[in-house]
């Protein structure tokens, strides 16, 4: 596996699964495969789960670990030919990825949607660039449309939870005080399109999701109908992707209330795990009662982000 | 050993002292038990001592370290249930906690008295969330009140260098230019009390220590009589506890420069060593030419900080 | 070795360069030498490629790395005897770098020149009380007048791709938009002279190099003329000396253009390889043709800083 963006380069999803159960049960069994080798972390945002899981997966398979903290704001690459960089950019892609590369041997990187300009969001302009310059192999930490460790994780977390063969899995959108990227739900609808779920998707108007994601999801506006009978409930906020009016991009269309996932919405269910990748605004995604109940899965969700890093790493690994 | 606040946590302190001389000849001797095993380090104030030598610890011990710089303004954790998360604190410490605790096997924590409430400080409420959501065992980096590896390495410096089987043993309060937190006072008066010394704590009127920490130990408020006949002068400085007037709580109450300790302070004890846990300022606290005689223990004190770390982890490692 | 400062340092360049291809071949194959070792990294100033290579060099060797980064505006050290500490200065140095020194086994050290007072630059005052206190060996990251790990690196690139026994190397200045130190032209300079290279300096009038660095080189004014049958250019640019008129140290006196390399100059001389220690600016110290050219050596020169810091910590830890 050279990169690691979307749920093609997994490849086979019941593999993927088996393979992260094996990584589970002996996570410490692959020693070998990182021994005397170097991932680098490159982080243009902040991070906390994604940072701690991703470091430990590869100390777990015995690797080096570097973590780069950039500053977003003050390290500016220049990325055109034939300009004088007399500005702020005090180095150009062309030597500054590279170089990093020539220091490691695979490379997670985390940069996130500015949510001002779509089109240089959806183009993936900076991890593109890393894949196309460093020389090795690069996977998300989370970017500007994509969050695949994440969505890895949660359909590991549903197969380990699921009670029938093939599970109604609603992802809800839910209000928030702040303007989020898209990033986690249209990897999760990615993800769940691949996988062997009945896969619904729920938000009020204007928040549709890139067409790329939603794929042949259902998407159903009335929430309530969304919920009933689902097995499992994932909400997520995030901001107006900008499908329909391009202009609304990254604003925040609705802050209504009633789509807070609370007890009554749960109720609709067929007695449905509650998941979110966390940090979770508690009051306005989702009620206190909610998340805390035995059917909660946003601990055992969390922990297994150690347990699909291990996998794409291993995997990324296993390929050098 | 599932916890490391206060001197009982570490039971009986000549096994401990023993302990810690074996590890001190032998610090890589114990990686066995720290083979695949991470130490999770938060910060949440700055640390430079405390940092390295606990670090450098569980490396001797085998572990993997992730740290974790918090920045206390920016990570602000909603504690309440039933409020509507729409201000700066974007995480519940009821996910937060417990996702952290999921990545690593042991936590080190530091987080500072704010010394503006001092019931916020005394209950230790931040340290006291991380024991109670964690799962893991937890040890304190200094927390509010106290800094047990500190006055750990405190003990085994005093047990190095002492000649008389129960030597006099001085904490001398000394002026200082900024408010200072209590933890090292306070943990070195708890130590001390639990030690085979006499103990004898000296400072201007209304720096009395919390009496949970003071314990049997004889106050003398005339530091020139304090310092006759000591074997160790351990200077500090604190800011007020709090103790007789709690609206002082946190103040400087004195800057009175006869406290600093001199020459002709050392003259009046039995040829004391002088002890400080740094960083300590010259010619506020003590002046040159005591901090750089050969009786200033204070660079032997600070590189037992790396044996009192390397004994409590490895003491929490064999409690897993 | 103790010390990595200048040339001299490191002993016969010869031995040097073949441990350099001897490392490169085989560099995971000292690990025995930095087990349960640890290697202290003290950044004052920000750095890409000198803490990503030196910690990847460490680590190749099996060390343990502790990276501490040091905010120069907020760590100040007293240096002075006899001082009340009542100001910005929280820690004297003879207390802080024993400390540091207590808990690892080599420290690198990167502190850049000020640029406002020469003669506090060029004494080497910092890193000189590192060496002077800390009781380890240690290494230059780039010190105010020095960056030898680039210097030796650089040496091992020229080695690798020469292809006459002793190649003109030219050192040139370029323009750029800020004021830079002279730590690497001042190595560059100094490695050259001591290896077995035709060397010769240009700059216009004014950025003259201190005689001790500049040694037996020729130093021409007329840039064109320097060109004139080179088989290594070697760009930086580099704020006055200050070795003509004091008044001027860390100034810019001159951002003609017409020193940039661009294809015009390359065009003089012997299809010079071209060098740069990046970052670099486009359009002010080379053309994107120059260095996009498959005679540029930025990025395999860059590669080799992890070659010439594992040799380095190497030969220091063999004098452990």
């Amino acid at each position: 596996m050279k990169t690691f963006f979307n749920v093609e380069d997994i490849g086979d999803l019941k593999t993927a699964l088996a393979e992260a159960q094996e990584v589970k049960a002996n996570r410490f069994g692959f020693q070998q495969l990182g021994r005397n080798k170097t991932l680098l972390m490159i982080f243009f945002n902040n991070s906390l789960r994604t940072r701690l899981s991703t470091q430990k997966a590869a100390m777990n398979l015995g690797m080096n670990v570097i973590v780069l903290d950039v500053n977003a704001g003050a390290w500016k690459l220049e990325t055109e030919r034939g300009v004088i960089m007399d500005g702020d950019k005090s180095e150009h892609l062309l030597e500054a990825i590279p170089v990093m590369g020539s220091y490691c041997d695979l490379i997670g990187i985390r940069s996130f949607a500015g949510l001002t300009d779509r089109e240089f969001d959806y183009a993936e302009t900076i991890v593109g660039q890393f894949v196309k310059y460093s020389g090795r192999p690069v996977f998300a930490m989370e970017t500007a449309t994509v969050h695949p460790l994440q969505a890895f994780a949660d359909l590991i977390t549903i197969e380990e939870h699921k009670s029938v063969k093939r599970p109604k899995v609603v992802l809800t959108w839910a209000p928030h005080c702040r303007a989020l990227p898209q990033a986690v739900p249209n990897s999760f609808a990615q993800w769940m399109n691949a996988a062997d779920v009945d896969f619904v998707i729920t938000h009020p108007e204007g928040y549709e999701l890139d067409p790329q994601f939603v794929g042949k999801a259902t998407v159903e506006y009335d929430q309530l109908k969304a919920f009933s009978g689902a097995d499992f409930i994932y909400a997520k906020n995030w901001s107006c992707p900008g499908v329909k009016n391009p202009a609304d991009y990254g604003k925040i269309l609705s802050q209504d209330m009633s789509w807070t996932v609370d007890d009554a919405h749960m109720r609709l269910t067929n007695n449905a795990c509650f998941m979110h990748c966390l940090p979770v605004r508690r009051g306005l995604i989702v009620t206190d009662d909610v998340i805390e109940s035995p059917r909660s899965l946003v601990i055992p969700e969390a922990a297994n982000r150690e347990i699909s890093a291990e996998v794409v790493i291993k995997r990324m690994l296993e390929s050098l």
